[in-house]
């Protein structure tokens, strides 16, 4: 049997001309078709592929595959290299982000194509392998997708029965098709997808036609298709063998000596068919202008949310408080944010793990995002009913945000974040805004207990590079804390929130949240600085009034955001957390990573207890008198190195100025 | 219609005995049945039960219902109430912890079962809500559970349609008896779960019939049947309103005006109906002493396994090295330590989340445990092919333990832990031995990228309490990390190593390992101490060296597990990390969590790069030639401190020493 590239090449490049449309020279453009490969590992292919198409990437990158600061990463990285959505590798992350995907495109095309003017028409495909099938995320997201009859989402199942344990025979033995079926997807099979090119075009004539569901295309394939160990797991880790390589080459009639030779017929073929969707763009852009001088709003909205400019002034409608305002949760604060926020920034996408009523991520007027026949929503809502899926939740906020167009919000307990840890850690990596509204954030939630109440998540969530994990004390900080997340385009957000009341501090404020980290109560000559966040907080500050009563002076830190904080300039910093007296930190979790910023860490180095907030604080020892007794003892004991204290933050940071 | 409650309690307790044989008296009984409650958040009921039967839980415990202290939290945990098997709570992970002990059952059954003595015959049975089926980690049990074939594992989902949200119906609308079906489970229904008993009977014969699948009893019921709320998510969260429950307590026969009084008919019956467990118990331990006879090394085995004592002189398994020996990975030296210690510890269950080859956790006449009609291994196997479920990977680990006879053993990528995290905090919690064979552990993974390269990993795991994270540096710190997670019962262990190769060090030992942290190489009146852990142990070796040449004494530290260090006393921490010159810690992670132990914390605070570890370590300044170059940029830094610079580790502890 022998292939002739050329007929095969120009059969799937047809197949292709029919549904995916780019546009090779713009791979921002709103309108393109989204392209995922889950199976990340797989990338090689897809590089190739966005060589052929014409997009910014050469034969020479190619080259340097999986080589230091090549563009050809050893997985797509999203905004690394030109027609990558979505950051994938670590699998069922991929596929979860396609249903991401999937909804924003329903949600912008509801929004905004007007009669006459299908603006957002646009499908998702997903290519998943069998990895990618078996994890939970993946099955969590192919849920969620078939309760939302998302019929814009086309997923193709390389179902090789291959990884790398071997024979998926030896712990996948599911259904897969009959899975999907009860998940309410439109599954189509195709049983020879090394050779049948003609059922592959069939089921996505199919999947293209089908309405009110996304569409499985299980495809049986060969791994290593042509090899001589195709249908083994040595053609999945490893690269084939020099005279295996020559044979392959040889089945499919190309040169065996050529090396990184792309035929000058395929060229063409591939160049001609990028050059198509820039036609199709060209088109789309013309229909851009004329629905702006029908929609000359709606067009500025759409060209403003794909710049992710805000609108001005939108930050006057964040709520400011004094301390004579009321006593209030701050997730119930974070509600009135988002409330607030909500009506000005209509590109925020709500939502929550199954806890809305718990989280309070829904604004009052929000419309949940679902099916019309479904009479609860309708796919203009902004509202998204996620169930019990935190996993899924977080892979999809990145989908959502890869689109271009929304700012995904959503909330669960902040325990639970871990649960999507993930694709928060993908989040950031990919650098997405996606705000996480983690309310229940410590001990104070109370009688749930420990199995609820986080104590190293803090610590987890602060160690992941280019996040931001924010705790803050009252509603001024929390308005802070979302105007720097909002603000934020290139990173996610972590909002921890209490389920208990506290009150509005006197001296916090927006402006000052926004540095990560303030002095709230300032003391002349102080004789320590009590350094903490969220609910800790006031504990701290009454803590400082106790103390003041026996003589010592105590100055009190709120630190909200350490990575915003540690931006600042040392200048401002040291002024926070001086050299000359003891610091100690007090935060109802691991004291883990305090040791940067304080010589005593006044934490929680154990799991919780189910008991109400008021008992679990004194349990702890996290009560105002408790900080004062200990402070008192910190004082004592510190006065011994004098007023030559450094402040570790400063030790550090002064030497790594000094070496720059 | 009217409930006579002594009629529906004895028509329950005749049902449960044909089904359900624990005693109440003896909750740790190794062949009991196993109950979990997956939705743990409805504990009172679990409570109740084991009142009623006769566990070590009085009526006075249910009045302190999620009181500080009580022995009735707000979840179950176990360990710390009588008769509960696991810790539940987080939504999914006891029914992928049933799972977990089925495995243990099927395992321990095919081990020591023998003609005329069926030792080991018990059934788990595990009660999951609509949550729970949300949760992807459900998914992935479900999906081992069915490929396993667990006939002994029987789970009743409460489809009673209500979420916290409110209906379900909002965000799963899926045919889960189909789901089911596709994972090759037995699916039976029940109607009318609130009144039926007699279908649920039935169901349960039917299920314990049934060979070669595990059984979903899917029952649809009413939330909060009787009530005027009844299925509504107002019964979910909250109590019922006090006239609400008046007309409860009459509808259902009882006497409106008392409160936690149990009739003393219904008393008798479930009293009786624990008595009747411990007969059966007292038979099986006549059936184990006649074993015993027969099979006296067996029995022994039973029972030192059941009383976690491990074999005199099991550690001599453990290889020792010296620096003579060849470099080797810490994956691959893993690798040995489990091929020599799984021989003299038959309690070791061994499997892979699919990276047996890569993660090298299968040792080399291991046999899968697998069904025999697979002809893959057979139910006596201790290696188990988890597939590409890191999560209920982790669960079912915990379910493994729970059981009473194992040492569970997985591998994953390091980076990969943190999809099983959830889990992985409940083994803590739980106090559960779990051993986590973590390999690819950094940047040294090469070319896979930073999707695959973990930065932040190691803080996660070393800010959860009651867990170990391990990170060796050559062949004698793998043994060492090995020999303690192993006898440590009470916690478990994430063991990170190399892809690649390190040198066996000089001073390096199993005793030095167990200490946590130990001088790998000393130096008097030293200019400085760089504190590493794993493959950068070799770095700061060699980075001494260079430094000697130039007239700086380098000492350095070996600190392979943070947790076990700073339970060595303060005399012999003080001595590993003194005061009077500075610390700089080397790590090709997250610097965060280093403030404890060091002034200067030398790191890779940003995500990895797709390139070998070779370059990856040039691009992040982490050779012998960066590390003394910046070593000696703090020595003349830090010389204005002199020797009365105090080690952070000496500042804090010795503050906590005083103030005790």
């Amino acid at each position: 049997m022998t292939f002739k590239p050329q007929e095969t090449d120009q059969k799937a490049i047809a197949t292709l001309r029919n549904f995916f449309v780019c546009d090779p020279k713009d791979s921002h453009w709103l309108n393109r078709d989204r392209f995922v490969l889950s199976n990340g590992h797989a990338c090689i292919l897809q590089y190739m592929m966005l060589v052929l198409l014409g997009y910014n990437l050469s034969l020479d990158d190619l080259k340097h595959f999986r080589q230091l600061n090549s563009l050809t990463p050893g997985h797509p990285e999203a905004g690394h290299t030109d027609g990558v959505e979505v950051t994938t590798g670590p699998l069922g992350q991929g596929f979860a982000n396609s249903v991401g995907l999937a909804i924003a495109q329903k949600q912008a095309a509801a929004e905004f194509n007007r009669d006459g003017f299908e603006l957002f028409n646009s499908k998702t495909y997903v290519v998943l392998g069998d990895g990618c099938m078996m994890e939970g995320v993946a099955s969590e997201a192919a849920s969620l997708a078939g309760h939302l009859r998302l019929d814009n989402l086309i997923a193709f199942y390389d179902d090789n029965k291959i990884s790398i344990d071997g024979d998926v025979s030896c712990s996948f033995t599911e259904n897969v098709s009959e899975r999907f079926r009860s998940y309410e997807w439109n599954v189509l099979e195709v049983k020879d997808g090394d050779k049948d090119l003609k059922s592959i075009y069939d089921a996505l004539i199919k999947a293209k036609e089908c309405k009110d569901k996304p569409t499985l295309i299980n495809i049986r394939t060969t791994i290593g298709f042509g090899s001589r160990e195709q249908g083994t797991h040595t053609t999945h880790g490893s690269p084939l063998k020099d005279d295996d390589i020559r044979q392959v080459k040889e089945k499919f009639g190309f040169n065996p000596d050529e090396k990184f030779v792309i035929p000058q017929d395929v060229a063409d073929a591939y160049r001609k068919y990028g050059e198509q969707g820039g036609k199709i763009h060209g088109e789309w852009k013309k229909l851009l202008e004329s629905y702006g001088e029908k929609y000359p709003k709606e067009k500025a909205e759409i060209e403003r949310r794909a710049a992710h400019k805000l609108p001005q002034g939108w930050e006057k409608a964040l709520p400011t408080f004094t301390p004579d305002d009321k006593e209030a949760a701050t997730r119930k604060l974070s509600e009135g944010v988002l409330s607030k926020v909500s009506a000005v920034l209509p590109e925020m996408l709500g939502g929550s793990a199954d806890l809305t009523g718990s989280n309070l991520t829904r604004w009052s007027d929000a419309t949940d995002f679902q099916p019309p026949a479904t009479h609860l929503g309708d796919w203009k809502g902004r509202y998204i009913r996620y169930g019990v899926r935190e996993h899924a939740m977080g892979a999809i906020m990145n989908g959502i945000h890869a689109f271009g167009l929304h700012i995904p919000t959503s909330g669960t307990f902040l325990n639970f974040v871990s649960y999507a840890i993930g694709a928060v850690r993908l989040s950031a990596l990919s650098k997405f805004q996606v705000i996480w509204v983690a309310t229940h954030d410590s001990i104070g939630l109370g009688e749930d207990g420990p199995t609820h109440q986080p104590i190293e998540t803090a610590a987890a969530l602060r160690a992941i590079p280019n996040l931001d994990f924010w705790r803050p004390a009252d509603g001024n900080e929390v308005s802070g804390a979302y105007k720097v997340a909002i603000e934020s385009f290139n990173k996610p957000s972590v909002i921890a929130l209490t389920r208990q009341g506290l009150p509005q501090l006197e001296n916090s404020s927006i402006e000052n949240t926004t540095r990560g980290g303030y002095v709230l109560v300032e003391q002349e000559n102080a004789d320590l600085t009590l350094v903490s966040t969220g609910s800790e907080v006031v504990i701290c500050r009454d803590a400082a009034k106790i103390l003041k009563d026996s003589g010592i002076k105590a100055r009190v830190v709120s630190l909200p955001c350490f990575t915003v904080f540690d931006a600042q300039p040392l200048e401002y910093r040291e002024k926070v957390l001086p050299n000359g007296a003891p610091i100690m930190s007090v935060e109802a979790y691991s004291t883990f990573g305090w040791g940067k910023y304080s010589h005593v860490h006044h934490g929680i180095n154990r799991f919780g207890v189910s008991a109400t907030a008021g008992d679990a604080y004194k349990y702890f020892q996290m009560t105002p008198e408790d900080i004062a007794k200990k402070s008192s003892d910190v004082v004592k004991y510190f006065k011994k190195f004098g007023s030559s204290l450094e402040s570790p933050l400063v030790v550090e940071s002064k030497f790594l100025q000094n070496i720059k």
